[in-house]
């Protein structure tokens, strides 16, 4: 057997079935091996940027990692906006690199690169193989390494000579760490921090945004006045009826003070500090009085569950407590797009038990109010800032949950950086409703030089417009195969999204707002 | 003036007038600043792979450094792929990447990333500013470093406090290094291997692609017997009626061994050693043969053309030798797409004094015989392997030659990279013909797979295949704003190949073959 198929063969041994590939020249041998290892799915992408946004997708709704494989230099290189992403969601993610023969780069061939260097300033986990026998234990200890709590981002580069020569050996699945405990004396101050009837705010993130870590932090909520926020974008939340319905810290930071005015414990529970996303003169870099004090429930690696189940026990909180009414109530809306409204016709349409994938940078700010009460859904957001992963992650979700419903909100700004994903989608014939925001503008930027002071002036302009010509997002989408209509009105959004509802396979919507 | 303003308006001031930009929130105070710099042309990119392929392309035709604006980390990561593509041209590029606050860093915000540990993975130079006083002088050495020979990546990082501060300072432009000079033994050992009556070979680049090199490269050819090659893919080189025919090595290790057969000395003349691109198993890294030696006449920051003329004085060559004859005539094509008659097809085709860029990895193989006898022009390919960059060159090329057409030859595989480029062609309203190559499959692989003796099964079928759904390239052009048709035959492909050349701005056909 060689490198490669040992390669396989260890990666399915260790759990991981799924590759999102855009393979090239020197991983023939795995890709050669992939043809013998049947019971690995592999799934093509047309740019690096949708296989790694594909991997993370997955991950966030298998909960465990899917193999990428891609290409040595620049290849990795233009999958590493979405494995910023990934790593900030903490997904598993297991990067299987091919390149050079370890002989060749020597004579540094075209696209010989620093591929080592790309790889560690991106990931958590880096190994260049070293050889053919060792390359199966290589790929288990990248697997467990992916999953070592929350979640990490392995990249192994594999030359191609430890590819294709014999001796490979198939190595089985290593142990999983486990997620450490929160030592007891940290549970007890922040018992006592909770208890002392100064308000506190608890941010929630990782495992604590699942239904079961929402109802416990409810509970804490219910017996000590504490409010309950998440981050601005989260990797997967449970939402919708019969959730806790928590909203995000807004994304400006002026808001986000105001959200935080009067707290005097922040209790982070898988969260980082609330910082905003980029400094502003004058302004503050943390959402958080001054005066308060950030308590850390529980670091992204530790288990927030038990941590959360302990403390609610601790403080006294009844097994069961009443949900806090939140949002408003699911209504078709018309004329012209206007967020709420859209929010409140998205709730009253959204299926049962779907996955919504949201990258909507402007069009998406302020939608969690309006669709507290949607059906029960899980949404996953793009945790790294990096722009169009909604395409992406929307096909790992529907690969992962192949009986679920996709609805994915891509800006057209962000869409833009990402549209070879509709492709993918078209060619797995998943069941996913692409709606994008065409309002024709980085919309966001705009709103930050206003915020800097300054007047877009044509230069400006000609930076901030995506128009001139405008994008026709129905074409763009039907030539990758994918059906496409646009709407201009809220009932118009309202009749195409029920009919691209009750088909299976992908479709978009253009809204033009 | 704020750092900002002082970095566009020291770029300008070093020569530096033309900023291909994808910005993002900590750029706004440097976008503020350019619409106060009107001598700056802001060229926009819907992705930094579609940036920096813009910037390589202006770079080769310009012989100047463009600026490009891009975001941090992830912004940044996605232009790696084409940064690649420009070192190996040894284009200069400056490229100045907004960051986080100097302050902000600490609170680990969702866009902070190790950007230094990327750019220094694919920079000659790297810098992150200090304040905004230095900011000035930042910028010029920075176009300094670009502008070292043969050309640089310079890599400026700048923290957006540095950005807003006040007390920027304009810093004039720093003198240019220049190249330096073969050393004179050199010369002479190279004369004398010359002069042995052994078989020789030169393998131009760089400087030496240009109508000059060629011709004094002609004469040492015409003097000595020795023969003359271009590297399997260069960053431009003169062709066409009138200029020295001199063909590329082949791609294949086979061929390219061939191609050397019998040849005892190999100089190099700014090229690298002829290295596959890839290697195989049991195949050698180098087209040269063992027996043989190499010499290097000049490195690529070397004068080569000095070292050529010299040489050519040296060895008694006339001042004037004749053309060799190369190639086969220009002639039109009929029926379907076969590469040779598809070249022919092109000379017949190929508007006078126009800029080819080229990246149609298989359909371009063996473009060059066919295609000697074409009008004169300068052709652009991908020198680093990192796929898509013709639709981008092709944009930099008809920015820095506004009266010249441009003919961008691009893969179907390869442009889905970048297909966002047609976009800024459209806005930009660039007088570019864009032909893609729809043979609905990465060709190329399903060679490399038979290269290392397996047979394509269903999932290397899967991953290889760009069909299911087939890619509509007219509807994906137009949904960009950019006039597309479709043609089957070469006859087609003349007629409207012509058509679109007749008229102004961007057109794109798509052959299907």
């Amino acid at each position: 057997m060689n490198g490669a198929e040992s390669l396989a063969r260890s990666l399915l041994a260790s759990g991981t079935d799924t590759c999102f590939a855009n393979p090239g020249t020197s991983e023939m041998h795995f890709v050669a091996a992939l043809d013998r290892v049947e019971e690995m799915r592999c799934v093509l992408g047309l740019s690096e940027t949708v296989v790694t946004g594909c991997a993370d997708g997955y991950a966030r709704m298998a909960d465990k990692p899917a193999a990428t494989l891609l290409h040595c230099g620049p290849g990795f290189a233009n999958g590493i906006s979405n494995i910023h992403n990934a790593r900030r969601a903490h997904s598993p993610m297991v990067n299987i690199v091919g390149d050079q023969a370890t002989y060749h780069r020597l004579y540094d061939p075209p696209l010989c690169s620093d591929i080592e260097g790309l790889a560690r300033a991106v990931s958590n986990w880096v190994r260049t193989a070293a050889c053919a026998e060792f390359l199966g234990r290589d790929a288990a200890q990248a697997v467990q390494a992916a999953r070592s709590p929350p979640g990490q981002i392995a990249t192994l580069i594999v030359p191609a000579d430890c590819a294709w020569s014999d001796g490979g050996v198939v190595a089985p699945a290593l142990s999983l760490p486990t997620r450490s405990q929160v030592a007891p004396d940290t549970l007890r101050n922040i018992a006592r921090a909770l208890r002392s009837g100064e308000p506190a705010l608890l941010i929630l993130s990782g495992q604590a945004l699942s239904a079961e870590g929402l109802e416990a932090a409810n509970r804490i909520a219910h017996a000590t006045g504490a409010r309950l926020r998440v981050p601005t974008k989260v990797g997967r939340i449970a939402r919708g009826r019969g959730r806790v319905p928590v909203d995000a810290i807004p994304f400006g930071i002026d808001a986000a003070v105001k959200a935080f005015a009067g707290v005097r414990h922040v209790i982070l529970v898988g969260a980082p500090e609330p910082a905003a996303f980029f400094a502003h003169p004058g302004k503050p870099s943390l959402a958080t009085p001054h005066d308060a004090t950030t308590h850390v429930l529980a670091r992204p690696e530790q288990d927030a569950l038990v941590a959360l189940h302990w403390l609610a026990d601790e403080l006294g909180a009844p097994a069961n407590v009443p949900m806090t009414e939140g949002g408003t109530p699911p209504r078709l809306g018309y004329g012209a797009f206007e967020p709420i409204a859209f929010g409140q016709t998205l709730a009253a349409l959204l299926p049962e038990n779907c996955i919504v994938t949201e990258d909507a940078v402007t069009s998406g700010h302020g939608l969690f109010g309006p669709t507290f009460n949607a059906a029960p859904s899980d949404w996953l957001q793009t945790t790294g800032g990096a722009l169009g992963l909604a395409f992406c992650t929307a096909i790992g979700a529907a690969i992962a949950c192949p009986q679920r419903k996709v609805v994915c909100l891509e800006g057209d700004g962000s869409g833009m950086y990402t549209l070879q994903a509709l492709w993918t989608q078209a060619r797995e014939q998943l069941d996913i409703v692409n709606v994008v925001f065409a309002n024709r503008r980085y919309k966001i930027l705009h709103g930050e030089l206003l915020g800097v002071g300054a007047q877009p002036g044509p230069t400006a302009q000609d930076l901030f417009e995506l128009s001139r010509p405008d994008l026709n997002w129905v074409k763009l989408a039907e030539g990758m195969g994918v059906e496409a209509a646009c709407v201009q009105t809220l009932e118009g959004f309202a009749d195409t999204f029920r009919a691209a509802c009750a088909r299976r396979g992908p479709f978009l919507i253009e809204f033009q707002i």
